[in-house]
């Protein structure tokens, strides 16, 4: 399948990695390629410049938001939080339409200091602002509750027995998240309902950073025990 | 131990009866008690009236909340998460004073049809709104992401594989509701640090009333795996 992926921070690039090697045409999407290809200073994350990153996975292709979204049969939001809407606005309205977006982003606010709260939570989420704000596409909350190394290989963390979760409101495109998941390995997916079901995802968040701030590590994950 | 249990709710008397079983000293405290005994018709959960309950419960003390807070060296509060400040109240800072109060609560707000949102959250919980106004008292958050038959026996459940969370400013206070964490068989404890991370576990139902409406029971709970 072709798939766009939007953002090129850790999780843009782990995700494009991963989808890549389990079989997808992956294409990165960036506000700017030029400018994100002349950077040669590693990022606040410690991630190296993009372009060095890009030697290393050449069948992976760069292109603007509009451009990747527009070549893409779904598309994969892992820009910020914080700016995914307006990103998606920069992809454009039209070359989403039809499509699946698999919406893998948290509204993390760190304005107010660590460990992060959220922008939007409680009674609404971000995955039902970007189900609004694009009618025509179809939403699917996935993934935005492990780190970007677990989203592509569960399977590194005890074999694989722990939960993802899917929410949105076509099912048809929740079967299509549900199948690329299955690729990466993961055996264990909820299916919480509809789009609104994002914000128990979202508000797990919350729980996400107290245990990264106690357990010492990013790459941990729960396990629905029922 | 002499332990208060604040409610007379399914989850003041899941934690009644089963904190008796575990060989405590309990008194349920209610706001009235004549009228507490004297309800002939059951609640809207179904439960019987507290009178027939309290037949089958001999052993456990019926007071009000402000003389089973008094005569108790912990207290717990299983009132509703709603009703939950107006009720330490009658209970009486004083009779608070210095103990350990462990706050099994969620601020579930139902004013909004289902499922609920939070009364309070993100930047703020009811932990946090107790702590603030009971300062005399340590407040310890835990219990409150599991329902009242898995508080009281986690073992009834992958036995007792899950996971279970202490949130509070007292280091000494969290010891002792870890101990009595473990004499109801919990094993895997995971404390998350001062009573702020309150937040994390309450905004995790947003998540675990979603998680109640697709899997049909209410006995599940979460393993954090890493």
């Amino acid at each position: 399948m072709k798939i766009a992926v939007l953002g090129t921070g850790t999780v843009g690039r782990t995700l494009a990695a991963g989808l890549a090697a389990a079989g997808h045409e992956v294409t990165v999407g960036t506000r700017n390629v030029a400018t994100t290809l002349s950077r040669t200073a590693g990022d606040p994350m410690g991630n190296p410049p993009f372009a060095e990153w890009r030697r290393q996975h050449q069948g992976i292709g760069v292109e603007s938001l509009a451009e990747a979204a527009a070549g893409a049969q779904m598309v994969v939001n892992a820009l910020r939080g914080a700016g995914a809407l307006a990103g998606l606005e920069a992809a454009g309205e039209g070359n989403l339409s039809g499509k699946v977006l698999v919406d893998v982003a948290d509204p993390l606010d760190f304005s107010h200091g660590m460990p992060p709260s959220l922008t939007v939570s409680n009674t609404d989420s971000l995955g039902e602002q970007i189900q609004r704000r694009f009618p025509g596409t179809r939403v699917v909350k996935a993934l935005n509750t492990v780190n970007a190394g677990l989203m592509v290989d569960p399977g590194g963390l005890h074999g694989g027995d722990h939960t993802v979760f899917v929410s949105g409101d076509d099912a048809t495109a929740k079967a299509q998240v549900v199948a690329l998941l299955e690729s990466l390995g993961w055996t264990d997916i909820i299916d919480l309902g509809d789009i609104t079901t994002a914000r128990g995802t979202e508000m797990y968040l919350a729980l996400w950073v107290r245990l990264f701030g106690v357990l010492d590590t990013p790459a941990f994950s729960i396990k629905v025990v029922r």
